[in-house]
């Protein structure tokens, strides 16, 4: 069998022929005119030709019922010999054109076993970070700066301080700082490693920095590397701002040995129409790991700035997923095949649902994700009554608490004020 | 005063205080806090403080209104002191966090004097590709190659000489052809270009081919000077599956010494939903020009893959606008200043309407969007009754037409044959 990639949409249309309209893509995107191709013709082109798997129309029901509008879920398999292993080949020929074609969504893609053997993924991986913190027990905890923009590198310096000491285990810098004369990304790496030092000498905990990664698209490489030279251990990059394919290039990199972490700017953009655009699983989910994001930032359900929880949930799925069969097309119909059942050859990504966080969203996010999930705050952590050392340390006991099995309102107690502190500010929500 | 680039958004709700919304923005986005903040501090961060420009408020009229749903205009002026000058930092400040956070779509982006002097704009511009092909008192005619995957070498090579030789003045590879063993790059150019030379002998025309420019985005730039040291004369390139800030890079290196044609897949991703994304005008228009793409391409409102025309207008306003005050933010209110009637120090981009064009449109097109434009068509000129030759012929004959003031239907006689099987089949639209 010829390996193919099958993208799968969902149309909305109140009268749409949907099987035709399949087979029109299915033809349209690949060899673009079938029927009327010479017989002879069409042995030779079949293996470029697009199969319609599959086509679900779901009728608009009467009140009461859950479909409101007539739409089909259409999934078309395209062979991977029309397109170069690269995402954005994939992406121009799934979705280039047919983006524009009325009211359609693209809400998964799966790939063929030889194009994803074409992707390293994540060089770290969940299991790769977890080594380089040596913390293999529990959730890992994140904090992000309050306000970085016009303060210098002193101030900087302090704020990042204040959340090494609190016991975080990664600070990612803000996704809206670039390079710029009072902060600029060496001095910068150079301060906060310094301040990262002495909290060490404090917790005794190791630490991550994710500086982001900024600049001209075909200077990447080279602006990571100074990063490194200057001792950053890890990256944060504006994904969609760059595209999928300079991920996929960065995160395979030898120069690049420190993890990844994929910021969701722009996403926006992208995943929540109902009617157009690429849905947060495929976007912030498939893609991201498959171009070798070790840490993904998403919406949280929890906060202000949210997405629903069953597209988080769908994001974490694909993340953390060891089995091939999500990602991998193997042929449409029958029993699952070996490769359905084999290991995704991708290390997992680490889920990081991110703002509105406190303390007491701790157990709610720890049933929502398990244990592999970093918990991501900004206000949690600054805005704490008794200052951001407390902040991260409230968060620390809320996961000791969870991991425990203790309630947090039984562990938020004078043992642990800093706990109690933010329980009483922020409440606890199960 | 300090320079600024100011975003306007769309946002849709029920009951949100806008006003308060924009300061939050204007706030959230730049230096994170204000009220707070110590007196001396403010003297010092004011430079790096967002302004809240406008914000126009529409309440939602009874039937036969034009407002269903309450949506608010909201301006902010961004300091240029927070951000570097390129798109995707301009992007990601203001609209990284932003497109997540509710309905909420990016509908304009205006830039300071400073930031748009970062970018030299097109290298060729409608004036530079005219003078490439020694055409300046016509619309150009451009075709697109009709099936090309699966085919080889010597099947491309006979299709662009039947395009070639009906009179188009510009040829572009699918956008959805990778690179593939069957028609590898520097072979699809040389063949091309020579089945160019060979229609030269016969029309007299010169010709510009757009090559798809695909692969490794740290390879653009070798894969584009392969291309032209293969004798490409034109590049054909997917900005959007790789960031508006390659095609700027490209688009200034002084080895890519030819035009560059934007295409627009994936662009349905971002422009058609009401709630989300990107409106076309900044997507296809302003941001396309800016990152120096000479010719862009986008979906016409004539065909079956349709945008509504008044976008069509708004893309072709500010591709081909003159005047700086439409693109550089000068400050609110007052009387336009001199910048406001500046000229606009980037070369002006071909509009490139496209899907669904046929002869009997030219005249229609032509009323639309005037001389400065491209026809472009696939359809049209493949499936002409008497051939792609005929096709080509047919277009040309149909901006004669216009160009002499001559309804179509007069000029679609014996006398023009080819023009005249095209009305037949396709029909007059104007």
């Amino acid at each position: 069998m010829n390996p193919y990639c099958v993208a799968t949409y969902r149309c909305y249309d109140e009268k749409a022929d949907f099987a035709k309209k399949a087979i029109s893509i299915a033809v349209g995107l690949t060899v673009g005119s079938w029927t009327d191709m010479p017989e002879a013709k069409k042995a030779e082109m079949e293996r470029h030709l697009g199969k319609v798997v599959r086509v679900d129309v779901h009728e608009p029901v009467g009140a009461g019922g859950t479909v409101s509008e007539r739409y089909a879920d259409i999934q078309i398999a395209y062979p991977d010999a029309n397109f170069s292993k690269d995402i954005p080949a994939l992406l121009v020929t799934v979705f280039g054109k047919l983006s524009m074609d009325g009211r359609i969504k693209l809400i998964d893609l799966s790939f063929s076993q030889d194009f994803i053997s074409a992707f390293p993924g994540p060089k770290f991986g969940i299991q790769g970070v977890r080594n380089l913190l040596g913390v293999h027990d529990r959730p890992l905890l994140m904090s992000i700066f309050k306000s970085v923009i016009g303060h210098d590198i002193s101030a900087l310096r302090e704020q990042f301080y204040l959340q090494a000491a609190g016991g975080v285990d990664l600070i990612k810098d803000d996704e809206i700082l670039f390079e710029n004369p009072l902060t600029p990304i060496e001095k910068r790496v150079e301060a906060c490693l310094e301040a990262a030092a002495q909290a060490k000498r404090e917790t005794g905990q190791e630490l991550l920095y994710a500086v982001n990664l900024t600049g001209s698209t075909f200077g990447l490489i080279d602006q990571a590397r100074k990063a490194i030279a200057h001792g950053a251990n890890a990256l944060l990059f504006n994904v969609l701002a760059y595209g999928f394919d300079a991920l996929s290039e960065l995160s395979r990199h030898p120069d690049i040995k420190v993890p990844i972490m994929a910021h969701p700017a722009l996403a926006g953009a992208f995943y929540p129409s109902t009617y157009h655009g690429i849905s947060a699983n495929v976007l912030l989910g498939k893609l991201m790991r498959l171009a070798g994001a070790d840490l993904v930032l998403f919406p949280s359900p929890y906060g202000s700035v949210v997405m629903p929880r069953e597209e988080n949930m769908a994001i974490k799925e694909v993340l953390l997923t060891e089995q091939a069969s999500r990602y991998i097309y193997t042929g449409s119909g029958g029993p699952a095949s070996r490769e359905d059942n084999a290991a995704l050859p991708l290390k997992t990504s680490f889920p990081v649902p991110s703002a509105g966080i406190h303390p007491g969203l701790v157990p709610l996010i720890l049933k929502d994700f398990g244990d592999q999930v970093i918990v991501n705050a900004g206000g949690g952590v600054h805005g704490h009554p008794m200052g951001a050392i407390a902040g991260g340390q409230a968060f620390r006991q809320a996961i000791d608490a969870c991991q425990a099995g203790i309630p947090l309102q039984d562990y938020a107690t004078a043992e642990h004020p800093e706990l109690q502190a933010a329980v009483k500010l922020w409440g606890i929500k199960e």
